[in-house]
């Protein structure tokens, strides 16, 4: 426990390596964020911060719309170009073989190969020094029909997300628990009781 | 790629569940928190969001202070523990083992057992609705010596950090790519020349 102070520093970590799309269906760009994360619940939103010197900024800016793409392995090649090229100087859909499909609520379009899109409508943009925060409001979400069950259920255990940490991508690994699970009672190892049996007769 | 239109939610993962704490090294809390991200690299700029009724919500906003503790697989427990009971009702530092150090720039503690502690300053509070969004310069970063290599290096692979996602805990898995592989030029299968090698003589 023996610790070192550095100078400040971005380093938490993991964080999503998410793919943000913007523009138009017929002229799309994307864009990757790190810089990103829920702010609040009730109602849902999010924030994604941007350099104001990236091709997408006055994009998101003008429209204010954006849509959140969530990376997967199989997104890690365009999530980890799209981090690093310029919309100027690529059209990186076409690159990347990406799908831009109409979105339900923004003119931004959706990412079809994402297992998961969230539709955002930016609220309020706060200057920070070198990133422009972009705080959004989540209109809607949407869902690959691949992740979802019969039941309605989401699986998102099935996507195969990928998080980023200090510079490297990663897939998720091992399951180590699910939420609450220290605090939750032990099942008793009792049978269930039958669903309406007839009392015993004496 | 067929989609269903979902409402809105707070469906961004995976995110990184901190263990953020607060108070003092004598009467320290922590709570895990989900909603967390970078918002600015320069300067170094984080945020919490943070539900109002949370214990830990008035010492946050009366000291305007917080550290954000990297989480690990041995820190699992507590990680889960932490975000589901209240400091109102337990001493969570002690029932999870938990070491309150003395951080360098802020009276809040660093939680020892974590390889990267952020400490922060609250500089703004926006109320979002459901929570609070603490705005924070991050001030200097504590690191565990553990995870330092003997050139000075970050070796933040050996910390064994873990992410969340839609209700599960994960270790990191397989490392897929380091940021920019897709661009970078392919090393050419050519020798070292020597360090100061003697021009050959005619």
């Amino acid at each position: 426990m023996e610790k070192q102070i550095w100078k400040p520093g971005t380093l938490l970590a993991p964080v999503p390596p998410v793919l943000v799309s913007c523009g138009t269906v017929e002229e799309p760009n994307a864009l990757t964020i790190g810089w990103t994360g829920i702010i609040n619940t009730i109602p849902p939103m999010t924030y994604i911060s941007v350099r104001p010197e990236r091709f997408s900024h006055s994009i998101i800016k003008e429209s204010g719309e954006f849509v959140i793409n969530l990376p997967t392995k199989q997104l890690v090649r365009a999530v980890d170009f799209c981090g690093v090229r310029s919309g100027k100087t690529v059209k990186k859909f076409e690159h990347c073989g990406l799908t831009a499909m109409a979105a339900s609520q923004v003119s931004a379009p959706i990412i079809g190969e994402s297992p998961v899109s969230l539709e955002c409508k930016v609220e309020q943009v706060i200057s920070l020094g070198s990133h422009d925060m972009f705080i959004a409001k989540i209109l809607c979400i949407d869902v690959d029909e691949s992740i979802v069950d019969a039941n309605g259920r989401l699986c998102l255990e099935k996507a195969g997300l990928i998080t980023y940490a200090h510079g490297t991508y990663y897939e998720l690994g091992k399951a180590l628990g699910t939420f609450g699970y220290t605090v939750q009672k032990k099942k008793k190892n009792k049978k269930k009781p039958q669903a309406k049996a007839a009392p015993a007769k004496k």
